[in-house]
């Protein structure tokens, strides 16, 4: 074997004993799409599915940032190890505040107990959500006891959370008003345990009161009533405890239920066809850019003379008789 | 020819003859994936390329629904007919002060020359950007002269917008403070316009030469050098004249540069990619449900014995030899 070829099991083995540095190189990696990531990620596989994986997602300003905090202040006093994702909302425009509290916790970076990793979600999004869930993996086979991912709730990366992370926690805050009319339609899809933060301030015993009986008129298929916690990040903190006692209780309910199995089998089907399909695509761009015959395809759509999806489908078809 | 055969032209033709109900029920069927808008895309294609499609993104809050409330209120009096598509963000945590707007819009229903349609961006981002770049496609087809897409600066969808529009405004607000270096990074990329909206409030001017000195930092590949406009949608409005001839300047300097062609090549390529790649995800997903030996490939990875990679890999050349 050469230097070359077993450098993905010796790089496996440094992340497995501990080497931060191998594990945050292999997370770049991952990232670029770097195809050198394709050994490490297969020989770290049979050591991954510890970790218990948790999302937390909801809007810009509700505190997600100084939860994670608490949570790893938290599981840091109980000696589990935490490895943190924040995936940076790929927009331009938010940012400012999202990084002031990331800064607070990567000041925790003296503590090997706690590993964070900030992802940009620029890009396509399956691309995100697919590095997401492998760099989550990476930190279980790492042997981080706990992973916390936290998404801005922009939309696609935290529906895509339900294939990352085995709970999922929607963080809100008091004075939904109207928007719990709108919350309604996609809270039952996504949240595992709803949050309400900053209980602190005035009106948040309604809101949690609101929220508990929105979530009374759901009935979700796997049977699992999602729980509302109040919490506060402010000194001394408020419901933190409370909130990790509901995600233990929901992991328990997914190992008695067979709902893990079942999200997990789901989840990794859902993986597997989004890396396939992205290959596929990356082929197919190049061929449309190279052989003629394609070429002469997409000159006649730019020509208006066939539609796209007439193309797409004879793209397809190609596809089949000469790949 | 069946009655189901040709129901796909007779449809096409009701919306190029104008009739809104007929373009309505299609956008829908788009929007459903249902495969019967096929035959309608097809027959309009050869129609579509006359309308100037105009992207608005933005962060909430900006005002963007009232600049487009705005913008159609000065197409209209220049007799130009205005398609306007609002892609909802897909976050079920926003959507009350949206939905507010659209409501404002959609008042201008006895208005013919004024067709407005939102759109969920629920799902698979590519799907929402998809279906968005065909209801434009059908507006301008339907005859048109603009057609708006208006989406909110969530990331995945308006970085999109550039893969739709060809023009695409930025909307920010005064008082961007910090953000002003987080906008560096992504603006560039889907930028042709910048609008400073809300130049009523304080601090307007000195946001304009902040964002006007930040454009002459970057410049771009294609040569353009985008403008900064300030608007304001309180009546009596102001700079929207001045943003519609930025967007005419920019549509000119698409044609002078042959940036249009490129453009139009680029996206369309992207465009097919899409589309095929996501029939074969379809096709690969059905195939590992239903295929024993796809399925003991799955089982395989639910046991952690083969990693998602290898297994998409197999199924990718499974797919070679067999489709």
């Amino acid at each position: 074997m050469t230097g070359a070829s077993s450098r993905g099991p010796a790089a496996a083995r440094a992340i497995v004993a501990g080497d931060r540095r191998v594990l945050a190189r292999t997370i770049t990696a991952v990232e670029n799409g770097d195809p050198s990531a394709d050994r490490i990620l297969r020989a770290l596989y049979p050591q991954s599915g510890r970790a218990v994986v948790v999302g937390i997602t909801g809007p810009l300003g509700v505190g997600k940032s100084s939860l994670v905090n608490a949570l790893v202040g938290l599981l840091r006093s109980r000696g589990e190890s935490v490895g943190v994702i924040g995936v940076d909302p790929s927009s331009p425009f938010t940012g400012g505040s999202v990084l002031g509290d990331r800064i607070r916790l990567e000041r925790r970076a003296d503590d090997t107990g706690v590993f964070f990793r900030s992802m940009a979600s620029r890009g396509a999004a399956g691309g995100v959500a697919a590095a997401t869930r492998e760099v989550a993996r990476l930190m279980d086979s790492a042997g981080f006891d706990v992973v916390l991912v936290e998404t801005v709730g922009s939309g696609q990366v935290d529906v895509a959370i339900r294939d990352i992370a085995s709970t999922s926690i929607v963080v809100v805050v008091p004075h939904l008003g109207d928007e719990v009319q709108t919350l309604k339609a996609g809270l039952f899809e996504i949240a595992d345990i709803f949050c309400v933060n900053k209980t602190d301030l005035p009106g948040a015993d309604l809101a949690e009161k609101d929220l508990a009986e929105l979530v009374t008129l759901g009935e979700r298929s796997d049977g699992w009533a999602p729980p509302v916690v109040g919490t506060s990040t402010i000194e001394p903190t408020r419901g933190i405890r409370e909130l990790w006692d509901d995600v233990l209780a929901h992991e328990q309910f997914l190992d008695t239920s067979g709902e893990r199995a079942r999200g997990e089998r789901r989840r990794l089907s859902a993986e597997i066809v989004g890396i396939a399909r992205d290959r596929i695509g990356q082929e197919l761009t190049r061929r449309l850019e190279r052989d003629p015959s394609l070429r002469r395809l997409l000159d006649e759509v730019v020509a208006h003379r066939i539609d796209p999806r007439a193309a797409a489908e004879r793209l397809v078809r190609g596809g089949r008789r000469s790949r």
